[in-house]
């Protein structure tokens, strides 16, 4: 065994295919351990288990929620500002899909942990919460598409690497509903479409211009993902 | 008969809800002699009786095919910018639609008037074509909802009062097809549905941002009912 396949065994493997110097794994790469983290997470390993606490589910459930027009509003910015008709229309696609099936695992899912109609509607925010709306909020107001690219590809990629995760899987439909709606062929052909993108898109000019894009748009990666691992050690933070 | 049946009469009907004193009975009213010359037009008419030349309708819809992509990144954009959920999945749905049914109607009729494949991907723009789309393309980048809410009215509320002239229906499907994508009750619903947000939105205030706004808007309406006609203008221009 070399150094190599050592450092390779450590990471958590994911399903999509990359190109081994472009963009999306090198920002992989320079995030790992923050990343593996996240994909590791108590909350992960629980939610599979299905040991999870209901009320950390819900804590976590009712904060994901608050994402939901942020979401559409970034789906609806990379249509607006992409390039291409053929993207254009893949955002189009998927825009069509989570309007028809906006929240039917939420309804059951709050309905299960007897979190009450209302409560999720307007909670407190918290940090973490707070922190990825305002980057998703940005990424709109930017109207940049590789901005808008990075955030989307972390929310959805980093999810499907957890959502791959080899375990059993749970019994209770809380759980594994959650678990099903981030693995599976439609939603990976939806991941790799999104990193496919961003390895289009990204900057690769040796000019000044290219060179602060790229650092500002690796700082943007390094930012969301240590949001998403603030995320779920938030859902274990006592009231 | 007063003078106000008289003016009535001369309009160009609309099925379209209006608040009487609202901005876009206003905004209708102040363009009425460019959208009713748009409504009335020869083309309307000859599409209507069936005589339209299989030239003229073949260079309309040519030119007509290239605003999909504007189209697709303004609906994107009133998704991302409008600021209530309501509206960001309405807008979400109409993107679905138009990915699943993209091409069904030109597909079929560039067949039938003998456009090539190719002829319509990329032709030179008429002066109105490359007009809408600037203001299509400058809606998008202001990210300012009214502003899109604008473009979008005229060029979907333009269309539903002319689909809706009570001609008899033609017989080719060229023709009947045409009408039939700007009428019904789904077409009207979604015209409804923006004039009512345009209604929402616009700024009603005395301070000098709202005024500014409110000329700014007027303008691009003025500018906008203004290509509307001159479009169909130019699909009897010989090249």
């Amino acid at each position: 065994m070399t150094i190599n396949d050592v450092h390779t065994k450590q990471r958590a493997s994911t399903s999509i295919r990359l190109s081994p110097d472009g963009p999306a794994a090198i920002l992989r790469a320079e995030t790992a351990p923050t990343w593996d983290a996240a994909v590791g997470h108590r909350f992960v390993t629980e939610l599979f288990a299905g040991t999870l606490e209901d009320s950390v589910m819900g804590k976590y459930l009712i904060q994901d929620y608050q994402f939901f027009e942020s979401f559409l509003s970034m789906l609806g910015a990379c249509g607006a500002h992409t390039d291409v008709i053929g993207p254009k229309l893949r955002f189009a696609k998927q825009l069509g899909v989570l309007e028809a099936d906006e929240d039917s695992y939420f309804v059951t899912a709050f309905a299960e942990v007897g979190v009450p109609v209302g409560e999720h509607d307007a909670p407190d925010l918290s940090a973490a919460t707070a922190r990825f709306r305002d980057l998703m909020d940005e990424a709109v107001a930017s109207a940049s598409y590789p901005d808008l690219l990075i955030v989307l590809v972390i929310a959805e990629w980093l999810y499907l690497d957890w959502g791959e995760r080899e375990d059993p899987m749970p019994r209770r439909h809380i759980h594994a509903g959650w678990i099903d709606l981030h693995r599976g062929d439609d939603f990976r052909a939806w991941v790799q479409f999104l990193v496919d993108e961003l390895e289009r898109v990204f900057p690769t000019g040796d000019d000044a211009e290219s060179v602060a894009d790229r650092d500002r748009l690796t700082h943007l990666w390094q930012r969301t993902v240590d949001v998403e691992l603030a995320f779920f050690d938030e859902a274990y933070v006592p009231d």
